[in-house]
């Protein structure tokens, strides 16, 4: 069975298939013309960490399928009360059509796939965030921003970093992630987009100096410095990050015509400056938006795969 | 864009017309026609207080229209957690069609509105609460009580009372405000509603004397002395409003066929006695029963008007 | 008008209709056919107590026959800030078709039910979790153990050894429950159950010895020792329910090919042995997914019942 949990488990022309789908969708939506290939069907989105975006473009996209959307927050799961994950996966899968999980360890999510009967998507973990990949590249698309770009990722070597090694090393395009010493990005999840960069020509560049990353490039993207669970390091990792805020100095070395991204929710001063996100450079709420479209793709994708 | 945060945005046929689409809508449901007016439509509600009866006549309502209703409780967005207002308007009004949101100053609604690209409904702010109101003035059509009524307020000069001092200063009818001492109505929403007032023709009193207030009335309404927040203050207000109870001896004073009216929840023996809130004049729970048509009306009203 | 808060009230005619109920709409379901029964109706679920299984089955199960579900914990209605039953039911059931609660005291249901205007369902009390039973006896039906069986319960005298007793006494087979000292049935539900056995035929047998419970019966049921809310006893508990471990060395006073069932969530090395549970006699993921056919029929039967 094909799940949705990082994109090292899609090769190029599934994860281009799957944000042709998303096209596609969006642009029937504008015309107000709704597929109702999901119907009857239900998707249950299990968080054990809270979020608005990854919610609401879940439901209102599966909703937009035709589908039923089941919201279970971590108080009505039993997993928060030591269920074992295989019992939960098994129950949960044994009712519904698909399952979307956000979760911690993303061995959390790889054991509940491993017992589900129905496909999982991954809808965030500490590794990897690959629904919001999909949104910033059809973002990139949407701006001209596809062809042989130089993307920079300048902060935390994060889930988001991690996810974009992935798209960069499956895709085949040069990415520059900047993050401060010993916020690296994880040495075994670089060593496996190293090994897929051999396959596409993509250039993957690591450092600690963010105008080095910067330099000329077409696509720049940042992530909060203090996800949620690190608010008690908070003074610490300002310290840290020091340098790494994304302002209009910095900007000047990107190329003109750049696009910033940022997956929100975003805080100003802290990892980008209130000029940048609210800028004409910003395509930060068009990135929003395309959660929607990017995760019907997905589910599409998955149920035309399965 | 029409939005509809007050009824101080409404001219007296807007109001009277949403009232009617509220009727016809009521009449079909009753007969089991509904109708597909919303198809494809998804209302996002969020919820930064809670409630029951706003939640479950908006979320009822809008699936009875054919559409989708997003439910976000103040753990599922990250307006708790500090994002600025202007990106959760800006990322949920992309995804879906209208948002109600219930909160607590009634600028966050204003905010909300202004960076919104969707129609935004006030379910309640600490200013006003107009959806109440349109379903209260539903319940007097159907009770016929709606010919040059005297209506009475008794109790805290809080979001019902402004809400009142709008729809009667709108539609020109005579309201009686009794409340104690220092718990009196905003007097800046007075002012405006006094401007109205000279425009329809409504009376307004304010007094401190409930008995002066109930005399000879036609609607008698009242709301709760300690709304959510005002725990604390419990004993200092229950003290404060001693005499605002309505009991049997104080509706002695209405006129014999008046209705009781209260947006509930109701606490007998403070606000309201037993007798009043069970007895023969009481309407509150027809009047809970429309808030599901009133929002209904709503819905439909922004949704042709934008 | 027809609830369904216990067995009790139903004939063995009723609870064999509403089991072919579900057995044809689960058929229906497995073929991809839905109904549309239950169109344009919503639901309300209103949980005083949290649940995977049951809020997953009944928000599923409606939407498999076209209609909604509301979803409504416990920080969702006024219950918890103290708000009497009996307004809560005459607001929420003037605005929805059909009401399940979750609840402590068996009496807050019976209190919602007369106050409510649409049918009402046990999704479980402190004293009965009758939707549960009619899942376990489909899958009894599906096993076919159900000419004649003999089914033990092993463990706590609670709300599932309580419905035990009415399924038995109403259907008229052999039960056998064994609890240790002190954790045995509540002798008014047992003394109900003897006077439905008087015309069914049931054999109703009470121990405390697990061995001669067990002994060469075709059904097996647990359930934890410790509900949620007792988690302070939990050490004494575990001293008591000593000798109760459903393992393999118990199973083997059973029949070979009899069926063991747990209305989960389970807690292995308590209440049962890793082994038995993911044994080959176990049918407790069996069991789980006809939660949500069971209640299916109930929804249909109580739809076509009022």
């Amino acid at each position: 069975m094909r799940h949705f949990l990082t994109l090292a488990d899609f090769n190029k022309k599934e994860i281009l298939d799957i944000l042709k789908i998303a096209k596609s969708l969006k642009e029937n939506t504008k015309k107000g013309v709704f597929s109702t290939e999901m119907q009857n069907k239900t998707l249950a989105m299990i968080f054990e960490k809270n979020s608005t975006r990854t919610r609401v473009s879940f439901e209102v996209g599966i909703k937009q399928l035709g589908g039923n959307a089941l919201f279970l927050s971590n108080n009505d799961t039993q997993l928060s009360r030591g269920e074992p994950i295989m019992d939960t996966a098994r129950v949960i899968s044994s009712m519904v059509d698909m399952i979307m999980l956000r979760t911690f360890e993303h061995s959390r999510l790889e054991e509940f796939a491993k017992y589900s009967k129905v496909p999982v998507i991954n809808g965030l973990s500490d590794s990897y965030h690959p629904m919001q990949l999909l949104a910033d590249y059809l973002t990139m698309q949407e701006c001209n921003k596809d062809k042989n770009p130089i993307v920079c990722y300048i902060g935390d070597g994060n889930n988001m970093a991690h996810s974009w090694l992935m798209l960069a090393s499956k895709l085949g395009f040069e990415l520059r992630i900047a993050s401060p010493k010993n916020y690296e990005v994880d040495s075994n999840i670089l060593a496996k987009a190293q090994e897929f960069a051999q396959d596409s020509g993509a250039k993957l560049i690591l450092t600690n100096d963010p105008k080095e990353a910067i330099k000329d490039c077409d696509v720049i993207n940042t992530d909060t410095w203090i996800s949620m669970g690190q608010e008690n390091e908070k003074e610490k990792r300002i310290k840290d990050f020091k340098g790494f805020c994304i302002d209009e100095s910095l900007m000047q070395h990107a190329k003109q015509d750049s696009i910033f991204l940022h997956c929100l929710p975003a805080y100003r001063g802290y990892e980008v400056s209130t000029e940048v996100i609210e800028g004409s450079n910003s395509r930060v709420f068009l990135e929003a938006e395309n959660r929607l479209h990017a995760q019907k793709g997905v589910i599409i994708w998955l149920h035309q795969n399965n």
